[in-house]
């Protein structure tokens, strides 16, 4: 017997067959005698409806109007699936943020969790109820409705068992696990039974979306064991814990191919002081994340030239900051690469294993793939490529490191 | 200027373009200087829409989960409406049943209001900010999510224009007034440009849909003067205030046809103390209200016959119950009508007016109805009749009374 947090996502949730399915699942482990509380999304769609519905009210809806209607999604959800337990017999309840007390700043849209009591889920429990939360949302404290930002039910559901002190955090989604890398691409890529926090926080940043950055970061934080799996199909699906010995026999344990990047590069930069720091401050203070920078050696006149990536999304605002900086400090040009993208391996094994860096490279090499960039982290290395090149680096990746062959990583917990 | 409290039902807010046609309205009585608070309905279909799901997944919805799931609907609403007055540079916001201090009991789906606060309304208030209120719901002590029921709405818009002590509660809604009859069927009806609240209530009861009876009896209660006007077009609608000399002007008020009722016959009832209420104990103890009741005399075999009125709707449950009771008792046949309609005339003038009765039993008897029952109060006659006879039977007394010939009732407020 143990106590649960299970989160459902939107495609678990997004018709009645899929409610009445889930349903089935969580009374079958309520049944079992474990405690449950179950976090849910709203049905896959319908934010998008709600949305659709503000902005053909205003170009710029208001942000805490935003909220008050978007958390009107997951609430639809928790009442139709409390419905479905009880019809069945089960003394479920449902729960909305406010309910069981999570409390953010007032950063509407995106904000961040200060507090969970959880006190109404732990009575709720122990009178043998079966709380329905509704992800995604919470309160500030003045009681105003706020909203965790896209995915933020996975934050609901890792915080609620970190405050609850609960024995696992399942992750149901429509995926059965995390991969060794996109299946879509490489067709031996593997389910990766077990990985640390670090790994999926690195896989996630990397564009894995099966389970939001925040929330591992959350879960590594308070020490919950999140288990991603399908609502599909059978299965064990990924454990994501504390990094153990087992986990160490694997190099790598993941590659990634993120298309999502451009590169940007301010030629004849003066080479003083401060500079870079300019030019990174106000890119930073829009809110555009950059990735990659590599500075050139300085040319004999003190000019270099900084090349530095940020998402696609967000080239066009970054380019207009980028050329009046650049013109601000007396550089040159401004030229850009749309068509690159990144290849990342991931694994804590690297951390004993030297050599990682230099087996990537000359893989790449030997396929003739030309290396623009490249940044290093404890347990990731990442290399900027020409976009075309994308696809065979990962095949190429995945096999040099065995990724392929199972399992490399022992499946035990 | 003054502090208004104006509230729009579901088709006023049906679509965005309503919603953008009302957001106009606001603004228009807002930068005329008064003080507004709106309260609003959930968009037309919307509460039917969620009722739809409830009901897929399950043939008898929790009712503590279906408020939670049917106040989404108003809250949508609030959320699109402010959004809309802010783009538009009105310093609107959106406040939930909870938010407001609307406190109900436990009674959910038909909850009744214990408190109003009201505070965060007047802050609101102080503030310069303009309210857009959530109707319909509230909360319980246990701050679960409550319902008031249909038309629930109205409840709202009074009790907070009764603790705000509003000026006014204007009614928006699809029609422009309160008429003295059913312009479907008599086609020289004609506004009523001010009632009572007890002709009102009269009104209500016997059908007139464009207020909740509850929502009179509150603001009866707290003497809110109430204005029904209609949101798509210009007027000055009907207003619902204390009674005064104007009124005692128009002896009727109104005509109205029922035809939502049905007659159950219980033959050869034993004529002893208790037994009346025995019958009528078994059914309202299932919350069926029996309308009217008639007694014959006694037979010489001490069996006497009982006839009454329940609503259509609720025929088939009276039925059961009325069968049953009927052979414990000792009665003989239970039979049915439900080819009938109840005709009444509304009006504050009956008190000081004799005749009313005479008169309108005259004007039937001379188009040839024949009247079944018959009950009074101080300001109201009904009769049951054949349902065949009913339009002639409003058409013949809205002439008689000379609500045809306006205006009747002074205009002035």
């Amino acid at each position: 017997m143990a106590l649960l947090v299970e989160k459902f996502g939107g495609t678990s949730v997004g018709t009645i067959e899929r409610i009445h399915r889930i349903a089935e699942l969580i009374e079958r482990t309520y049944r079992a005698g474990n405690e449950v509380v179950v976090v849910v999304s709203a049905m896959s769609g319908e934010t998008d409806r709600l949305l659709r519905l503000a902005h053909e009210i205003t170009s710029q809806p208001d942000d805490r109007e935003l909220d008050m209607l978007l958390s009107c999604g997951e609430r639809v959800t928790i009442a139709l699936l409390a419905m479905k337990l009880r019809s069945r017999g089960i003394n479920a309840r449902s729960f909305t943020g406010r309910q069981v007390g999570i409390v953010t700043n007032s950063s509407h849209t995106r904000a961040r969790i200060a507090k969970v009591t959880a006190d109404p889920v732990k009575q709720a429990l122990d009178q043998g109820v079966l709380p329905i939360v509704a992800g995604f949302q919470g309160v500030n404290e003045r009681s105003e409705v706020t909203t965790l930002g896209r995915g933020g039910s996975d934050l609901t559901a890792v915080a609620l068992a970190a405050t609850l002190k609960a024995d696992r955090c399942v992750i149901f989604t429509d995926v059965d696990g995390v991969y060794t890398t996109d299946p879509n691409v490489v067709s031996s890529a593997r389910r990766i039974p077990k990985l640390s926090y670090e790994e999926m926080l690195e896989l996630a940043s990397l564009g894995a979306k099966v389970l939001q950055a925040r929330s591992v970061e959350f879960a590594a934080k308070y020490g919950v064991p999140v288990q991603v799996k399908s609502s599909f199909q059978e299965g064990e699906g990924t454990l994501v814990t504390h990094e153990d010995a087992d986990m160490e026999q694997a190099v790598v344990s993941g590659v990634t191919g993120d298309r999502n990047q451009a590169k940007i590069t301010v030629v004849g930069v003066p080479d003083r002081p401060g500079i870079a720091a300019n030019l990174f401050g106000v890119v930073a203070e829009h809110s555009i994340v950059v990735d990659m920078i590599i500075q050139n050696v300085s040319h004999q006149d003190a000019l270099t030239d900084i090349s530095f990536t940020v998402p696609r999304s967000d080239l066009a605002r970054a380019m207009d900051l980028v050329k009046q900086t650049a013109a601000e400090i007396g550089a040159g040009a401004v030229e850009v690469k749309e068509a690159i993208a990144k290849v990342s391996l991931v694994g804590v094994g690297m951390r004993s294993h030297s050599g990682v860096a230099s087996r990537m490279f000359q893989t790449l090499a030997r396929e003739k793939v030309n290396i623009m960039m490249i940044s290093t982290s404890e347990i990731k290395i990442s290399c900027v490529l020409d976009e075309r090149d994308v696809d065979k680096a990962v095949r190429a990746l995945h096999e040099e490191f065995g990724l392929d062959k199972g399992p490399g990583r022992a499946e035990s917990a």
